[in-house]
């Protein structure tokens, strides 16, 4: 392991899938349960071209690499941080063939039209409203939970420019933002066809929602079955344990 | 009990609420559990007028008027034969001063602007497409199972007209409609405010949805606790039971 390429404020974390790493910061952003379940709700076929939007640190690229049998997958991130870090941790993996992290700003048209189109597109977008709340926008934290750099609809304007004909884009967001999500899609002719939603636990409303989009789809929506994070007892639940392979 | 408002060919089903009773036809299409959920759905403060649209038999209107408040809730229905049975009903249960039917078609806009404005629009409409399937516009089946008579968005339309400003409606639906129920309503400025999502039982996709909208209103979409309609070991859930009012 080369664990030069690690910063002094840098950790690397095993992701527990086929010894892939991830480098992450101390102090900044750090990966969730959100990656996890979108990388295992999204349908990738082998061979398939992925791009991932607000890829951050790359931890949802990562995981698609370490499950799919993905040909390229290409992470685009605004901050030149994230971007230097996560191909260190293309380069830490030895993934430099089928891997690379972009910089750049999903709201540049002609930088997305520049990209080879996409077989599928995964994106984690900022949860807040564009300028709602306080947000400092020199402040990386914010930069990747609020939408300083990119409104709901510029993501999904971004998923259609990338996306081949016919293909699916898999966004995690918050279901108070669904109607938001289905109008936006629908504004920009990609379809809704399938939800998931994630509870806390079998009693409590979704807090987190899966959608799969399909270009120029036709009108069908499907729901699966939902996802409760924790059992009864207040462990994680057998769903869960299965999607980080544990036994 | 008056015995002769009923006919031969129909049955009196006692609601389990209030002693109200619900005249039926023996043959025809008769509630579900659809009704209770919508009903139980659906906020009526005291006082409040409310209009059910694809009225039917009637059940939704009963069971408000037996559990609410409301000062005065008027059914709509396009079925002749079937308004003149619900209006025996409100006079079997002696609600003639807090109810009435109307026979009408709720594209008849005209109609629609002649009537008071409502606190409270609840409709279960037919669930499938119009001219989806093969559909004979004599079977009164049909024309309660299917779009024979009107489509989804004639529906909000109906509800905007309707609805007092900043007043809410509630539909029952299939979850695989839900695209078009937020598009629609959105377009005619009903906005999405709250969905409860019903599961056959904790394991299985939503095959029920409960949308409240609200005419006019600001845009924030609350998630309910899911209900399941039955426990692991097949009977009814607690959550049935209680909307049941049953021990």
């Amino acid at each position: 392991m080369n664990r030069e390429l690690v910063r002094e404020d840098e950790t690397l974390d095993d992701l527990q899938l086929k010894g892939l790493h991830v480098i992450q910061k101390k102090e900044g952003f750090r990966f969730g349960v959100d990656a996890v379940l979108l990388a295992n709700f999204a349908q990738v076929k082998r061979g398939a071209r992925v791009i991932d939007l607000c890829s951050g640190t790359g931890i949802i690229p990562f995981i698609i690499a370490g499950k799919t049998g993905a040909s390229k997958i290409t992470g685009l991130e605004i901050q030149e941080e994230m971007v230097e870090m996560a191909n260190r941790s293309v380069e830490f993996n030895g993934l430099e063939d089928r891997m690379d992290f972009i910089h750049g700003d999903l709201t540049n048209l002609e930088l997305l039209k520049s990209l080879p189109k996409a077989d599928v597109v995964t994106v984690n977008p900022p949860y807040k409203l564009c300028n709602s709340g306080l947000v400092n926008p020199n402040d990386k934290l914010a930069i990747a939970r609020h939408e300083v750099c990119c409104t709901l609809e510029d993501v999904i304007i971004a998923c259609r420019i990338l996306l081949k004909d016919n293909k699916r884009m898999y966004m995690i967001h918050r279901p108070d933002r669904l109607a938001d999500i289905i109008t936006l899609m629908r504004k920009h002719k990609i379809e809704p066809k399938r939800i998931q939603m994630i509870h806390p636990n079998t009693k409590k409303a979704p807090n987190i929602v899966l959608v799969e989009g399909q270009r120029d789809g036709g009108a069908f929506l499907k729901w699966e079955p939902p996802i409760y994070v924790y059992n009864d007892e207040g462990g994680y639940s057998k769903q869960i344990d299965e999607i980080y392979g544990r036994e």
